[in-house]
């Protein structure tokens, strides 16, 4: 008996690709689930994996593309993508770096082009005001943080496109696991900030798809 | 010594016209606000006021414009809005109709053109089903639930575009206040979907704004 | 002096052979206690068992079924289930799998033929609405998920059964843990839902059972 | 606009009427919703009503059957209920009053004849036991209690029946809100418990009912 | 029987004199412990009056000052204060008014000079940059604010004072009461900010004078 | 049908009297109940009241004497206590009267002396210090407190008695609502500390009655 | 510089040995610690000790007593404890037995007889009920459980006694951690059941210490 | 692309050195950081890495100062510091001892003295009373405490310096995680004290370091 049914209709009704979820998932039944891709010819993305699975699923699949500390497999990934960035994914620091690089790959995995600005911490509020023009130019904005989650805060009275704001689960104390942060982004006295799920890099990647799909119609 | 010193700047810097937060302000206090904006022959939004607050200022500005379930009060406006409504505000009944019309007067105030769809609960999805054609129209949908908040689970993932989930403090038990629908909204299985604050009808307008911007350029 | 003291008499009592809760025994302490039942002649149902528990029991019981990811261990069964499956146990994914087992493996020992259908989450619909007939013919539905649990809501609004909900411990962020599923389960709008703990597989089949007992008479 | 859109087709879909969730709705809102189903020659439930809200409505409805406390509101009921109670209403006394009634006057809207006993908590429990010959006869067992909530593992480990556990928001200190009730009779050491949302009566009965209608088939 | 033993020796002990909490004590009480301060010839500063209350000892204390927001009763204070103010007490807006007074008068009545700057939120982050100069010149800042809490953190990346965070009982939503804004503080990036309880605004106040105290030496 | 079944028997059982909790019944339901303890020529001790209650009930009942901050209404006590008081109530300051108060009135509607000592918290240590020889005298001491609840520690480590430790719903922010009390109690380093729910000076006391009669023996 | 400042003269100010906590103290300074009581020739008991720490230690002190399970290791123990046991240790089960044993040699090392009866959860109260004559005879009872933590309220309600009641962190879902068992039997109905910290075995025996030596005076 | 920005000028606008934060950073990542302060001839240090990444790094930095229990890891240090301490750090015993030396080797760093007093928990009180005069010769008090965080408060109430309280996660059951520390160090009824977030020894060294700069003015 199958342990699984794919919604190979998706892309279909909304317009995105099936992405899989790999944190609870034996290696074995994300065997069988990446085949099904594999034999309809489909890209797959496979999210929240732990270090130990990654390792063991590129045994099976040597030419995936893996990030160990985000999680992340792709496989059969086919576009180029080019032009300007249209993403931005800013955050204060190397901690936060597994969940940008999720948001990172899921965009580029849907053909997305982002580029990453890591250094802008509200602490230090001079680095996040000095790149303000630089921003401008971006379609939408992700903004990651952990500890207090100020950043979006911030970034939100500057600057006035959609911003996506994901708290990362980095700290200790109260802030360990990432509740602060995700209160402090809901709370933001700034206006129209939106929130996803802490560590939520992929949810965050794909609702800047969504919007940007409705800038090109 | 004046109690306020208002960012009128801020409609420079990103494009929004900054709106009063009248929960824990005196009458007092607020009318020297809305004194400013008038002075300066401005528009004046005030949210999150109790129905004792309206009604005083009603006494001081009896041409405000006001809902007192929704806590809203306008002063002044002047756009006429035209065209086909750009933004649908999803509910699944009346019991969420403050957080509806929050949202729905601050498109309004803002210039955007809404329309509300209030009968589309989870627990008769037909409802819902029936109506995607009609829900493909809009550029933006704003998804407004409480209980176990569902819906926009439901609408996410029939529908692809950007979708901003309001959790309602609306239930009694476990869900009262707000953060069942909250919680369940930013755990959502379907793709894509961003949250904003508990009840903020408000703030689910303000990032819809920052996204219709967007597809303007 | 012997740590415990079985209640063999509540099969007489309410109908129910006693089961044993293994997660916090020792293995020494679990070999007494099924010492006890095989003495007797009974059957023995171990549950929530970690894997280690389960392999050092195998050696004493190499007959023993198990199921390593569902915690569970079942001795000397005897009765054969005919007839068509009476409960149905659905799911989203693969993801909940464990818990899927543990109420299968429960009913199964308990006489109780069910069948498990696992993909029909809230955020494809229409796999779920594809299915309604065949939901029609169980008498009992146990409807397990996790993250945002929304799918009983969904269940619950399309179907006139018994459901029994089951939160899961699947997810991340706000949703590790389980909790939001299950206040998400208690909060539903579907009328007349039940729930029982996070990952109560066990407890679904037995809540089933109850029920299922009730119809025969 | 209407605010709301009634799902008269439930009935048909699941075999229930709908019933009016009251406690956020306004009175006028609530009339309206009421002339729908007036028109319709339709029964009305309207449930959690705030006590001048149903002062407010029996003016407008004086043949209307309403319970204060309960927060309770019926209008037009035909049925005549006969034969013996199939469900019994278990609570501690009479703190849980509300919750109980809420559970029976929602029976007798169903059709159901149902009995509240009132006098079983389990700081003595021979009143429990004393009657346990009596609770044999019941289909099924609807079970309040509030503070530690422990009525209902004493009752499922007496009885072979469906039980469903409703908390109550009664107590102090930690049990304010009813919590410490639903947490504990989730974690029931007593078998296959099924639990409600905190005050619901009205889900209890709703359950109940499924399991009623199975039976009869 | 008295109520009470007045800790008259703390000012000997440490310095400072005893403030009355008066939240939870009744009127008789109240008016009781300020007799015993009025026949010793001392100052009195009472806390956490709710206005009904205030308006009572008004009655009885008819030269008493009064802050009817902040709910603070001051009586007999003799200390003119002279020279620069040492302390500032910054704060987003008017919603926060009622701590920052509460910081005000406290510090007055200990006979510190403190000025509030009430304009300085983070999502308009000029309005702090632009009073860095001014800012510098105080020996201590006191920050309050509310919802995300975000203030402290920037105020502390840019200055180098002793620091601290109040978080105030202002939003809604997740911001109700204040958990937010001091978990935030607690979590802050920016190094050495110290946090007190929500609505401490007396002691902010009294954690000011135990470090200016220090610096007299 | 009547709402209640009071447990005449438990005096026989256990030795205590039945008290009835007031908090959610109503005036009618608890005239019948103390009806009933009145036709038996028995004492009763209503709990838990709210003033608009008690001076319902004193209509009914002039004679009953009553305590409208500790919510507490007796009748027709009868017993004369004699002797030393064996058991001190020891709190912080008059902010936790109504609990000190509730488990006074209950030993002495149980026949035991008590003394109350209200002035001895932790942030001014000597005032316990002093009467550390006089409370070596009492039998079980109470101890009541709210805020951080740090006085059970202290005096923990300095007598030898049994320690009943009463949290206090007194204070504000973190500590309102008394959980913060209630946690330091029981997270208590001083050995062998026993802590009842939140305001249960009632608990209390029938914990001392338990303590004291095991002495008596 | 010494890590630590050992307390003895606690035994003479309020007759209780001190006692170490193990868990998060290094192997090193424990050592260090057990020397400083062996040269003042005195017997020590740790509690919360990991396994790990117990095996290292055991090499250091061959001769020690020590409970892997319990976590507890007892030096050069001396006095031989005769007579009928004064204290009831009562569970539901196995699961609870590290709990148990923490209380049982805590109460040896204090020169205290206690008896453990480990088989009479509510899930099956005729278990109970057959032993409350034997139950009658102890001087306190010290009862455990874990999951929903009913059987305190049972006793509670069945006997005069003092009761002790410690929560035990035994179950999963709502009951990991033991925070459920903890509020229901600070909820109970029943009369004067007092609660220590969860898992704290040792505590409730340092309070059983504290009435016993009352009772004897 | 390198993966920080490091703040440089922070040094120039508040006078501290950034520090690193150890704890979600990957040994590569830390490295690169080190690398740019070496560059830079700067003196770095690390806080709350792991065991095994302090392992790591020693191997890169042969001559690093580390504290493998504390997870400070700290380069090049230059300053002699000579004097008298400044700052005491007190806590209750050896279990707190992590956040102790966080304090302590961070004091250092920025060139403060400081002296640890180790032995002082409020269960035996006499021994935080011995040490009053000594402890009024220093200019700041840190005080760190554990299980219900009572020590602060004791302080606050004898000594009139700045008091910075750490919560540390010491104890289990409702202590475990030190929240409850946390809540109780802001919840003091003590004067001024004020708190930093949970285990933040080096947050509490900043602060004292603020204090001092300005006492030095």
């Amino acid at each position: 008996m199958a342990n699984f049914n794919i919604d190979h209709d998706r892309e279909n009704r909304n317009g995105f690709p099936e992405v899989v979820y790999g944190a609870e998932k034996s290696v074995g039944d994300l065997t069988k689930i990446m085949e099904h891709f594999v034999a309809k010819n489909k890209n797959v993305l496979v999210t929240k994996l732990q270090k130990k699975k990654i390792r063991a699923l590129l045994k099976e699949y040597p030419k995936a593309e893996v990030d160990l500390e985000a999680g992340i497999l792709i496989l059969n990934r086919l576009k180029k993508i080019k032009g300007e960035p249209e993403v931005a994914i800013i955050s204060a620091g190397t901690s936060d770096i597994r969940v940008v690089n999720e948001a990172y790959h899921t965009l580029k995995f849907m053909g997305v082009r982002s580029k990453t600005i890591k250094d802008v911490g509200v602490a230090g509020i001079h680095r996040l005001l000095s790149r303000v023009a630089e921003l401008k130019e971006f379609k939408v904005l992700i903004v990651v943080a952990g500890f207090e989650g100020a950043l979006p805060t911030a970034v939100g009275g500057l600057l006035p496109q959609p911003i996506i704001a994901v708290p990362a689960s980095v700290g200790y104390g109260v802030s360990r696991g990432g509740k602060v942060a995700l209160n402090s982004m809901l709370a933001s006295c700034a206006n129209g900030i939106v929130v996803v799920n802490i560590d939520n890099g992929y949810g965050a990647a794909m609702a800047a798809l969504r919007i940007l799909n409705l800038s090109v119609k």
